[in-house]
């Protein structure tokens, strides 16, 4: 289950306007659930994203890189779920091309203003027929006030959706901001995450709004772990949309990206806390590193260590898993002996050992909670770097033995 | 279970002249299980070593490499388990010195003519007083027909021991080489694995024996990979008599590498094929690299992936994991297009996706065997490597979150 995640409440998921969605039964993978969302803009949108780095990368994010670099305005995106359209070679090429294209003729724009999105199982053909079949549907159900709807059409094995709103004051008016994402295994985004899906109605040229998008995913998906598998199609997307009549510029840019960066940071965390049979959220902070590279190498193998993930699913102090692990994250001038571990706020490990004060009932409460911090102080530099993951179950096993069934 | 993996008949275990051994039941975990080795040396023995990369390595690997670089000729290995002595700081130092010490006193040695060794838990102190209470009875037992008890000594969370014997004619006479090794968990060696002993009785001087011995490694211990965690007390020894009258020289180098590599092979193998909850052992063969560098960088981000891991475990023929796993494991300029993907005989993919002749039943029946292949041919270079894995099961969490009750 979830950990300490509510799904969201349809009520304080704020709409922006400029952006209505619709979704679908398309039965793409499974009958009778919603696998088709269509993101229709108004005219005069700037949209900016980030991909994944996967050589493997699927066909969708070749294509979505494509029609953003055509620059002729974006007017929709459109998003299937159980199947990924990846490792499908030219012909998942053509199934993309083919939905774009269907997309622009029934809604009255060019095939290079659509951005497409697939999510699912690999190297298999994506059934572009049914996913045509279900436009009308998707495009008769577009609103506004329906990102709740929208954030359940992405889940794949996600349990809650995912998805909130926030609102900050700039220039003396307000400035909506609502996201939503998906995703639960295969993350460990290395630009973005599975799918992420954020709009404002801020005026925002594009290169100013890929420069946000790209800052708040370094802070944000690009922190995130649950099993180390960077997927084949992570994609994170912002749109502005205009409609606020706030221009964001280089005076105001800060309090715009603060926002941004939260709620790409709650899209994030939320899929770690809805991470593939995770009973445990652990937040890993990385301090006094010589620069963020080596903070993240320490804190990305203590997060995809299995013995670590195992051991906090075991709620099981058994700490100096985490000392192994940093031991081999790589960082060759290392001195052991100047480092120190802390569990939440218990000294656990200096000098190059355990520490004299520490009492195992003292980690063995912290590895009680359900949200716990592993804090490594390096003394090396003044660097620090936040990465957020969660432990390793049986139920990690049993969904991932058993996903395609 | 081990996969494809029995225990060793100690009558097929030859002993090695010059080489006697002796265990223990010292207690220094659980009771009444054998837990402390001793291996004693004539004098004239040659022995050279690879040790764990891990910046936390422990105690006794920082000693045991002092004592080899002294250089005053060794005559006696310790060997516990139950505890690692890492993560254990200056006390677990001056533990490791006074067991060498101890064991000097009994068998009439310097204590730098010692090497230490040490595995289990990591971050607990060493009860040291529980070692030197159980040494006069390993030094009782020691005899030269004993590699089947010492192979089980040394065990942890092993299931079956694991040791070997080969037989090589060389200059007209029969040199032998029994090993032995433990390991199952917290296993991706960088030098060597947890513990291996191997004992020849050719004569090989020692800068030769270091040669030997990291070969060896290269092409056995550091090939494999359980969790990706490497172990702070990794250590791989190579024993060398010279009680056959055989000496080994340039010119017949090649053979004796030939046999230690072999059975340094099998114990590595050994070591998966009883990986905790490994249910298959799996080949990784990546062919056609530029650089051997590349084609383990791809074959450990496949043999690393959760999801390549826990499909393996499912039977199921998911194979787009392993593309993505390709895909992300960080060759920049890989050219998908250009790979081949086989699942033992049977092309996968090529062309950047599904082979048009793949078809589901045959990755079926590939994927119920218990051992299996994964070949990739990445068509950019002339350089292959093999590495070897085993599957992710249910038992591995259950085995990992219960290890210290």
């Amino acid at each position: 289950m979830p950990v300490n995640l509510s799904a969201p409440v349809a009520a304080n998921l704020l709409p922006v306007a400029g952006v209505s969605l619709g979704t679908a039964e398309a039965g793409i993978k499974r009958a009778e659930r919603k696998d088709l969302l269509v993101i229709k803009l108004d005219d005069g949108a700037t949209v900016a994203g980030v991909f994944t780095t996967n050589r493997f990368c699927a066909a969708p994010v070749t294509l979505a890189k494509e029609h953003l670099a055509a620059n002729r305005g974006i007017r929709a995106l459109i998003v299937n779920t159980g199947n990924a359209n990846a490792g499908t070679g030219e012909q998942g090429m053509q199934a993309a091309r083919t939905t774009c294209a269907e997309l622009a003729k029934l809604l009255g724009c060019a095939p290079e203003q659509v951005l497409p999105y697939s999510t699912g199982v690999i190297m298999e053909a994506l059934p572009v027929e049914k996913i045509i079949a279900g436009m009308p549907q998707a495009i008769s159900n577009l609103k506004a006030d329906n990102w709740f709807d929208a954030s359940q059409a992405i889940m794949t094995t996600d349990i809650v959706a995912k998805a909130v709103s926030k609102q900050v004051q700039i220039n003396g008016a307000t400035v909506t901001v609502t996201g939503m994402s998906k995703g639960s295994g295969m993350i460990h985004p290395n630009m973005a995450t599975m799918l992420g899906y954020i709009a404002t109605d801020a005026t925002i040229a594009q290169p100013l709004l890929q420069q946000i998008v790209s800052e708040a995913a370094n802070r944000s998906f690009n922190c995130i772990t649950v099993d180390g598998d960077t997927s084949t199609n992570d994609a994170l997307m912002l749109i502005a949309t205009g409609k606020s009549g706030v221009t964001i510029n280089e005076s105001n840019r800060a309090a715009m990206q603060a926002v941004v960066t939260e709620v790409a940071t709650l899209l994030a965390q939320a899929i770690v806390r809805d991470g593939e049979g995770a009973t445990k959220f652990i937040t890993i902070k990385i301090e006094g590193g010589k620069d963020e590279a080596e903070c993240k190498q320490i804190g990305y193998a203590i997060a995809h260590s299995p013995l670590v993930k195992t051991a906090f699913f075991a709620s099981d102090p058994n700490l100096g898993r985490i000392l192994a692990a940093i031991g081999y994250a790589g960082v060759n001038d290392l001195d052991v002996e100047k480092l120190k571990l802390y569990l939440d706020d218990v000294l656990v490990a200096e000098n190059g050992g355990r520490a004299a004060s520490y009492q195992e009932e003292d980690g063995q409460r912290v590895m009680g909670q359900s949200d716990i911090t592993i804090r490594v102080v390096l003394n090396r530099g003044a660097v620090n770097a936040t990465l957020w993951t969660c432990d390793f179950s049986y139920d990690y096993v049993k969904i991932n033995a058993s996903y395609r069934s």
